[in-house]
């Protein structure tokens, strides 16, 4: 139908062994290729069977049966690709596995590179670049939120407020030009002082929405976080309680940032990438002995600094020290006086004025954590906006797009009070629309389109 | 339908990230923990959709969207387990399919144990219990002679066979009682000696059945060896080019007969079980440093002895030593004369007479390996039984069942010529055909059938 070069074939599930492994074919020739290595038990061709409906048969490779298993044929365009899909579901052995795709490799299809059904499904129009990039982000959630994030009503969200500020500044560019076209005939159905109101408004609702990003990079992307505090004060055991309370997967994972090891840390529903500080030489104890010294390094490239102090021993100048840096950080940094369950020998009153918030806690018994999951919840994302109810911009690619209508928009804003030609302006106008466009994906280069589905892996 | 305790629930593909995951649910509720979890896209309800075809809808976990995909509702008993089934299919991130399998849990399903829905299909008479052996050894297999014997083709081969032989001595035990209750009315279609005579058939005939589990073993088990050679004569390479050769997954995996790790060898289509000679302190160099000692230590539980000689150097006391090992061998013993490629010091000839056969090879070129491979393979299986075409004994447990009848058959030749009382005999023919139904598992015991189950991943 559309033939994206060949006809392709991969493993779509986890490798590794399960009870079901799932082998998807896409191209001109997949009901071919699955006619080649798959016979349906009751005999009849597949072309007999209706579309869509599961076939019990054998997989057949080099001649013989290699296993039993189902097959479903999806014709164009009612598939994941757009393109004729088949799925074959065998055991999932990981050789036997290899050996169902090789029967389809030897049954005419050519390997499909990591992402190719995905990029298919957008080259064929079956999704929006911003769907790849949700199927994306939900094949590497690591906290519910993202999951919410990446799924469909979420992106319909987005969609459908960026489409509608697309079409309200279409008309709006219609109405400038028209003034252009007919200047003395008054057929603008829109005074040139109502389209500059209308412009402005857009604008407003733009910025509105670009606004979102801060929580839909908290979100997604997570934010960078370092954990500090002197030798023996807890961070280790804070760490691990912080993890243990909301962590979904705690592996360390290379830093997309920074050359460096992170730790994906839930916090309500914001993410914090935590350094692994002790860099790549110790990934076991990742928040051990980070003094003064290593703090300064590392948090460089930090936008929280999670400060731990022991609120059980007197202050020393090693503290007061970190406490310095916490102050003058110039992201959000939080101190976490921890063993509250201790008498306490300071209070918050000895940390002075000017200093960052803080929060009793208790790695020893958990006490605390839930008001500081609340607060950096709170303070990273927007409380007002709510997961598949609101417009919430997911992608620095999307933010981008907006960020450049919204410059044009201001520059039109500003074109049009100071009374340049119409059409100066008009241009600037459709420049925005353009960038409009592409929060989509409708309109984009392929370098875009070859990063985004750079990080696919292979079978999706 | 069948209602073996509640509706279950598991992942069944492989754990970890991929396009695809898929969420296997079975049981009277089935459909209705769909119904609670899916909706459909095109509004209309499971019911209303035709049986095992895909209806692609969005997955919904406490009143929200987590993901879309597909769902094949196949209604009893025409599913895997014979009971009523769905299966979810979700994009393959490791959080979200564990979100969805949540909703499943939360739509009333139980979680599944390790095999239960294959246990499933067993108990509801949709597999037997060969069939349940040989899906583990499909989801296991780590050679393609393993994938072959696991096929269905292979299962129906044996079950034909036996059947065949079942149904055979069957008459011939009514012929044996027509003869008790009816003495004189001469109303049995086969005289005594015809009788004798089609149960000595069948005796031979389940002996030739019985010997061919000498190559199932050989295939599916596989063959417990041990490399052994004094240090510096290649066997890290002669080891790596044997793997080079034929291995599909090279990673030890813990012995299944003794205390020690083994990296499964496939030599054609015979898998030995190599022992991880270096015990389980060094994984990495398994074969390094087998002196005479260590051999004479590791070799009591192997039945296959390879011998690696360096011909380019003069024989030591230590390679001495390790020949009379190998002559004594109880089981196969191979010797490897390694470094073919260097000219030689001593040949075959200077290995006496009761030598083992003995085999040039080169792991530095790859020289001699077909050889030795089609040798080992030779030895280790029988080259005249043909996967798929012939019915081989595929499980220490068949294979037991099978031992079981021919002693009960051989007993009642036995008895039958010594002239004891025919319906004596005739207890001990119907006590073969016992042991003949359970090669199948037609009768089985609750443990045989635990036993086979507890080896099962979840989701299978």
């Amino acid at each position: 139908m559309t033939g994206h070069v060949g006809t392709v074939t991969a493993v779509s599930t986890p490798p590794g062994k399960g009870g079901v492994a799932v082998i998807r074919v896409s191209g001109d020739d997949a009901r071919a290729v699955a006619e080649k290595c798959f016979v349906p038990r009751d005999g009849k061709p597949i072309s007999a069977h209706p579309p869509r409906r599961a076939i019990y048969g054998n997989i057949i490779l080099d001649g013989e049966i290699v296993d039993d298993g189902l097959l479903l044929y999806f014709p164009a365009p009612n598939s994941y690709t757009g393109e004729d899909v088949i799925e074959l579901s065998c055991h999932g052995g990981p050789l036997l596995t290899g050996m169902v795709l090789e029967a389809t490799l030897k049954a005419g299809a050519i390997p499909a590179p990591a992402g190719e059904f995905t990029r298919r499904a957008f080259l064929s129009g079956k999704l929006s670049l911003s769907d790849a990039e949700a199927i994306g982000l939900a094949i590497d959630a690591v906290t519910p939120a993202q999951v919410r994030l990446s799924a469909s009503d979420s992106r319909e969200k987005l969609s459908d407020a960026v489409g509608e500020l697309h079409d309200r500044l279409l008309a709006l560019i219609s109405s400038l030009y028209a003034g252009i076209d007919y200047p003395d005939e008054d057929l603008a159905d829109l005074s040139p002082d109502e389209v500059r109101e209308g412009i402005g408004k857009i604008y407003a609702d733009l910025t509105r929405l670009s606004a979102t990003y801060r929580t839909g990079r908290a979100i997604r992307e997570g934010i960078p976080a370092v954990l500090a505090g002197k030798p023996n004060v807890g961070k280790s055991a804070v760490f691990n309680r912080l993890l243990g309370r909301d962590a979904a997967i705690v592996t360390a994972i290379p830093g997309t940032t920074r050359d460096v090891l992170e730790y994906p840390l839930p916090v309500g529903r914001a993410l914090l990438r935590l350094a692994d500080t002790a860099g790549l030489r110790d990934t076991a104890d990742p928040v051990e002995t980070i003094g003064v010294e290593r703090a300064k390094k590392t948090i460089g490239g930090a936008e929280v600094l999670l400060l731990v102090l022991d609120a059980s021993r007197p202050l020393e100048k090693e503290d007061e020290d970190l406490l310095s840096l916490a102050r003058d950080f110039r992201g959000l940094a939080v101190l976490l006086l921890n063993k509250s369950d201790l008498p306490a020998v300071w209070g918050k009153a000895d940390l002075g004025k000017g200093a960052p918030p803080s929060f009793w806690v208790s790695a020893e018994t958990g006490a605390g954590f839930d008001a500081l999951t609340e607060y950096l919840s709170g303070a990273l994302t927007d409380g007002n906006l709510s997961l598949g109810e609101d417009a919430i911009v997911a992608s620095a690619r999307q933010a981008a797009a907006l960020a450049g209508a919204c410059d044009d928009l201001s520059a039109c804003l500003d074109a049009l009070e100071r009374g340049v030609p119409i059409d100066a302006a008009a241009s600037l106008a459709e420049s925005a629309l353009a960038s409009l466009s592409e929060v989509d994906g409708r309109t984009v280069t392929g370098e875009i389109v070859d990063e985004i589905f750079s990080h696919f892996c292979v079978g999706k």
